[in-house]
């Protein structure tokens, strides 16, 4: 790459694609040439987005608008909405970054099942890589298409990956209980985002089916001999950005595992990845991951705990929705695919209290 | 009965003891003689609970002066502290209701393993019964002395009894993922409550060896061929009273268990109880049981959904950790021991939005 | 009153009017007889109002279907709405309670100022009495309507009317800084009340020209020599129910007023007011008022402090919107009406913590 | 300055100097030395801040070992502790920035009225600048000792400077009704902070005799013809970082302003300050100051109403406690010091959702 990377973000009125637009304008090696929105076209961004005020005058454009020409186009537009401006785009040379579910599934019988409708372009399904960095960092390196994980498969994968791997558990019995913040619910308000009725409470609000198990369960298989078969149940929690991931797996051989074990396989696994911080303090309230020590950052702060009594590893995983869970995962990729150090743009600190 | 229980609280400053007065003051067929506090004796009690003004004109008094000629003194004093106090008025003629852990387990070994040290008055533990209604109805009628269970370990037992009689799960694969409000960790200030430290998180407090086990596991082993073993991890999460419990339970028998046969199983097993609901709606955003909805009531709501693709039934269940997992229970107790409806002193409806 | 009283209330799926349907089924003296709602007509109120679970079998009707020869019928409606609703019950037999500002300003003038259209009723407004109990307790008494006042309208005119009263503030430099929790929007989401942008904010959405500006001083204005000009300032906080309202006033003669005649004032006062707490202890973290110890209940409680340093008193004031800033005060004004012992059905205590 | 500025914190595990430690670490022309804490001596600083994990190796070290030839020393510790330190390091080369209360107060009478004590260390108020750089840019850029002012001080002087130097408003008559999250209570709990009682209250906890009265009444005083009198009331709200400052001022010829010279008095008067944003849109939920856009950044964003009605401005103006309100004042000035841009190591955007 020679001069800045020329980005445009179709779709940057809702969370994501503002927390996009944060992180690629304080982007060192990055210029945004326009960021689209049919409802606000032809508004100040920062009508939406007050946080960019001081920083930008940029103004919404209609989808339309977006030209084809540029280095990179993300697309953080609705499940669906994608899957049509990926054609779009797809004889154009820009590189591709989907922040949607479109092209996350590899199989189009397998989204049949989750997503309840036929894939809307399944040709264009093998030009796409699952842009999870820590599982493939080579293939986000020469990819031209990128299908951006989902927040809680991504937690969960990363908190899954170094014990499926390592043989140590049960991959027919893995529990996966995620916690998260409401911000997770996207910019359009409804009853269950409405703040009487989301404040103070802790929902189960897709106990079960929630789509993310296929995600979670296609980007393990190859590590584990046995296909594994993920129990999700995503909770609602008070808090806007964040989750946290509680991965209950039974272990096969319980008597023959440690802790210090069990910390060692993670260290090892995720040695070469600078956006997981393995956080397992002898005490202290912030021993364990939480939410408030990554938000804001790409991190995703993962620790595991031994349970002797009942054969069970607990392993905890924390990342903010909006960034590791999206946009930032979504940047992470656009700097492999570049050839820009993997943590460019991304490496300011989160606030503690946060 | 005749007149009024006359009844006395130790440890009334606390917010179990202070729920308990509440809960008391307001009862019908209760007269609250006093209420003890070392740290706040001689002040009003309104100073502790600004809830209770206009309503009392009650002040604390030292333990020392509480009288053994009541009908029924509450003890709502530190774990360790209540075993002393109960060889105290052993010999009286009040009823003791002990809200602290102390008596909760039967067998001292069992105390000992959980609780790390040698159990305080084993030759009183056979005098106890636990204070679970909705399991041991008729006992507690019957009962002098009464442990009332812990918070998280009404939560889970009641949402896993049915399960385990009906014979439907593998009692050795049982996960409880539960989540508590600020209010379980009592009235003392520490870093873990610290507000800005305790607000917008969720977090692993307890990933696992979480005492509430060992009450669970003798609970609910009455009712299972094989003893059961239960994999409690307990979050704080950003909310001041409530308990949400997931427990998630792989069935053993999964091709033939349906929705509507789990639901028959829970509205039988508690067609007597009335502070059990079975909530499970086809729509809207509280389908299922939640914190608010319970929140300043006795109720446990309880819902179950299956999940043919994990093989497994996940039981949401929620109450308030003051009420139903702590005073209003005590008080469902007193009313069964005095021959009361079970209702009495507990019909409030929560508010909502709450 | 022979037997019951007889209530229906048209609009009960919002927040007002389900607080009010939760007060009316648990008030001893008052049967229900139906509850309206065009959006949830033949559904069950409890899917709306989940707190209400086990408590009542009732099905929304449409407001068309409510009888007019019941005892009372409680209006909360929107604004605009009650008026013409109004007209119809005018001729009938019923007690009219309404909850919107259509009937709280006597003047037309003055509602087409701070409403900005012409009263949709004139003929009406001679009708109705202004149900602030506390003010005009007798006049409710004998009234046949009623226009329940404003919610931050009642906490400012509690706070405000004995120092105005006792001619001790400069009517023309009163500020009056309310803060209000999200459940003082209505049940309709929107953008200002989706929770990612609602929670952790304190925002003035309303700093000038708040139409309950009209109400305060309009029931203000008899107790004072010179009338009052009130500079309302509405700010929303992180909360769901309740209100603080802040009053800056200028003493007339600062050198000799003390803080004791200030406090005997608001006793003397509020003496007969059994929904009045003067507040403010020497010490603790509660010692004045604030919105948890209301939560749920008709309660106001009420404190000042001098402040030599300004010249200025400043007056705390607090309630639940919903209870005692709507819904409860309805219930008040009902039992007044009825004679009934002004406290029947709102006796209830707040939950600590709350 | 050759190379990068030598600095060093003492008292680094409070929430102030853990914000300055976040912050600095961070600059781009700074190199932290060294960080204390008597407490935590010995232990790495991410112990205490769990954001820093993966940023720094630093451990905290005793005061006593904090070397005096650095080129700048932050103090955040307790008021009094703050003047015996600055009397240690009075006679040493480093610039001195206090983030403590003690030497703000220019006259030691008026500090012995406000704070209750003699002034520890009078002979060294004659060598510190108050360190607001809206207000005296130049004589922070010559100075070598600074007294960073107070939080609500903050917000508040730079909401009422421009009105009272146009001469606008009754100096008088200012009441200013400040809110702030709990992160300015500090790092210690108490029961005040303790989640339970914090947690979506809003609590008038200082409503006179603030002590920041003094700090703003001074720093407004060369500004205005008649020395001004602030009326303070100090709330706490449910939110960790944030201050919202409502302003209300009675203006001396209401008839003859205008909107648009309010927004004209405040841009012309910021126009050098690149902190300051002025924020008044025509509509959105943001269309107002509020402390989400300014969390974790160093603005303070401030817009101002016309309240016709009652003859009066509101000012509403909004900052983070921790950055703009202390600890990235104090970099604004080291900054200003040491000749690099204002905004240096200040630049990061708030999150939105925040």
């Amino acid at each position: 790459v020679v001069g800045k990377v020329r980005a445009s973000i179709i779709g940057a009125s809702g969370y994501t694609g503002g927390e996009l637009l944060r992180l690629l304008l304080q982007h060192p090696a990055v210029e945004v040439l326009s960021a689209s929105s049919e409802r606000c076209a032809g508004r100040p961004v920062t009508e939406r987005l007050p946080n960019l005020r001081g920083l930008t005058h940029l103004r919404y454009v209609p989808a339309a608008e977006i030209a084809a020409d540029v280095d990179c186009i993300f697309l953080c537009t609705p499940h669906g909405v994608s899957a049509e401006l990926a054609a779009r785009y797809s004889a154009g040379p820009a590189r591709l970054i989907d922040l949607s579910a479109d092209f996350r599934l590899r199989d189009p019988a397998t989204y049949a099942l989750w997503y309840g409708r036929t894939h809307p372009a399944p040709e264009l399904l093998e030009h796409f890589v699952y842009g999870l960095p820590e599982l493939q960092r080579g293939a986000i390196a020469q990819a031209h298409r990128i299908a951006a994980p989902g927040c809680i498969a991504t937690a969960a994968t990363l908190a899954l990956a170094p014990l499926l791997a390592a043989g140590l558990i049960d991959p027919q019995r893995i529990v996966v209980d995620a916690k998260i913040g409401s911000s997770g619910s996207g910019a359009l308000p409804t009853q269950a985002t409405h703040h009487p009725q989301r404040s103070g409470t802790v929902r189960a609000y897709k106990p079960a089916g929630h789509r993310h198990t296929a995600e979670i369960e296609q980007a393990l298989a190859p590590l584990s001999a046995t296909a594994p078969t993920v129990a999700l149940t995503a909770h609602a929690v008070e808090m806007v950005r964040g989750i946290l991931c509680t991965a209950h797996c039974f272990l096969l051989d319980s008597a023959n595992v440690t802790a210090a074990q069990l910390e060692a396989t993670y260290r090892d696994y995720y040695s070469a990845a600078p956006f997981v911080r393995y956080v397992h303090e002898a005490h202290g309230v912030h021993r364990l991951p939480e939410p408030g020590p990554v938000r804001g950052t790409n991190y995703c702060d993962i620790g595991c705990i031994l349970d002797p009594h009942a054969g069970r590893v607990v392993v905890v995983s924390a990342l903010d929705n909006l960034v590791k869970g999206a946009a930032g995962q979504a940047v992470q990729c656009l700097n492999l695919m570049c050839g820009l150090p993997e943590t460019t743009g991304l490496t300011a600190a989160a606030l503690h209290p946060a």
